[in-house]
């Protein structure tokens, strides 16, 4: 009987596909191939795999016990961790793919800059036919930044500022273990004492229960009004309500959010009207790059082989922790 | 009799004031500080100046034959090379302030990325209250750029494009010599040759004779429809009509134009409402950095040395060609 591999994603071009044939070979699996549009033939073959390679909880739901290893292929896992039941057999593994940090923070880079370059305002002065070029503009170099998670998205965005010439880069992670990234790393748990000196936050967090609202109204009301926050990870790592207070008050100089709480935002939502914020509808870790598309294969087939030979997963997440 | 120093600047701190004083000091002269709101009072102690340190040919229209050195705050001295008559003094040094690299290149990678990342019809969405994020977008890394102008500007846009993975970086320059920002240097003369596979072109001219139109109608035709235009040199060197009509046709894929002609943009002018264009207000150079403001004092007074001692200046413009 053949070990088999359910593959259920859209972005596979024909080069991923021979890629992932021979890695499966090699391990001794054969995979099958569904676009998103064959929901029914990927549940039907599902039913005898021991492995799927997607990012589809509706999936997942219809897999039998029988199912040893789930590849999720998006990086935020939230959706499989905070309900175990999604999964018939409780110890299956699963793994994500972190592969989206050059995209991520090359989105960084691009609001960071929109931000301290007042494009919210210089906008409204080209919607407006008009022109007027005297707001203050600041600059990445020379500029201080304080990173909330030192995953692959804190560390390209870290790489990035620093290869423009910022002048200090802090980093926060559980740990506080240090990365040559960054100039210092904190363990979070003293965010109090980072944020009254913050001049660019990032969060770049995964969504747990340990960073639901961790900006919360406390912590906003610690940034300067010169600060700016910027939200890559989750929306629920931001209490909303007092971010648009600060924003619209002019308690904090501008936010760039891609990540919202809900997502989509409801039409009626106060959010889409703050002041200084720049929203985007989750697009900072979008799968449209070649080099995004060709690392998610190539860490699937790494893992693949890793798995074969009962080798430790390079992309494990302890699903308890969410992470 | 003292030698005197005009200076009508705006952005000077307390702390360049004592800079230049003990430069001048130094150098054995007299700064005289005029604010903008005191034209009169700086043309009356021109009258008996050596040099200039100011952006206004209005004064410098004032200024008697015994000016030996305008040194212009600004890069760009188009305003003063077109028309000769400006200097009583027709030996005159020119020098002009090559320190807005930094700003502009922080520019560049913002629109840059906007571009990529299809900001423009993401920011439609968003007005729109809407939610979807399907659009193809594309990255810096591993993408190509094509720079005109290896001067300042192209080189610290080259310098922060390779730092974020850029694949390669040709350069342009009237002489065609190598810099090591560049992977390639071709003379401008061979800019028909480079067009026809460009993916993003960085326009950073100074506004001459020699750079009128450089993008013209035929230029604009040999650019791939998947091309972007970025143009923050001098607004005369594209011509503006078949720019905009590759733009709404879909010949290219997006410009952004931080200088038009003329600017400021008249109301009724098409280019307001060109597909896929940000336009900025001329704020690539903005003034209020620190970072900017700083070198500009400190050019000024490492080429007051110079002047003094007979030394050619660094910032000196041939006032023939225009840079």
């Amino acid at each position: 009987m053949s070990r088999d591999i359910c593959i259920y994603l859209e972005f596979l071009t024909d080069a991923h596909r021979a890629q992932i044939e021979k890695a499966a070979g090699a391990a001794g699996f054969v995979p099958h191939f569904f676009t998103l549009d064959q929901f029914e033939e990927a549940k039907d073959c599902l039913q005898h795999c021991e492995v799927l390679y997607a990012h589809s909880p509706e999936l997942l739901r219809t897999a039998p016990a029988g199912l040893k290893w789930y590849c999720c292929s998006f990086a935020g896992v939230d959706p499989y961790c905070k309900d175990p039941s999604i999964f018939a057999n409780p110890d299956c593994l699963l793994t994500n793919s972190n592969v989206y940090g050059v995209t991520i923070a090359e989105h960084v880079v691009m609001v960071t800059l929109m931000l301290l370059r007042r494009m919210p305002e210089y906008e409204e002065v080209i919607r407006a036919k008009s022109w007027s070029n005297q707001l203050a503009v600041r600059s990445i170099r020379d500029n201080e930044f304080t990173i909330l998670g030192t995953g692959n998205i804190g560390v390209n965005v870290a790489e990035r500022m620093r290869g423009m010439g910022a002048a200090k880069i802090t980093g926060l992670s559980r740990s506080g273990r240090p990365h040559p990234a960054f100039d210092t790393v904190y363990p979070i748990s003293r965010l109090d004492e980072v944020l009254p000196t913050a001049s660019i936050l990032v969060m770049a967090l995964p969504g747990t229960s340990g960073t639901f609202h961790l900006l919360d109204r406390a912590r906003i009301a610690l940034l300067p009004a010169s600060a700016y926050v910027i939200n890559v990870g989750r929306g629920s790592a931001i209490d909303q309500e007092p971010l648009m207070e600060a924003l619209n008050a002019g308690r904090l100089a501008g936010a760039a959010l891609d990540v919202m709480d809900p997502e989509p935002l409801p039409k009626e939502h106060p959010l889409w009207n703050a002041r200084n914020l720049i929203l985007t509808p989750h697009v900072s870790g979008n799968m449209t790059l070649g080099y995004t598309c060709d690392t998610n294969v190539e860490m699937f087939c790494a893992d693949l082989a890793n798995y074969a030979a009962g080798r430790p997963l390079r992309g494990l997440v302890n699903r308890k922790l969410g992470y």
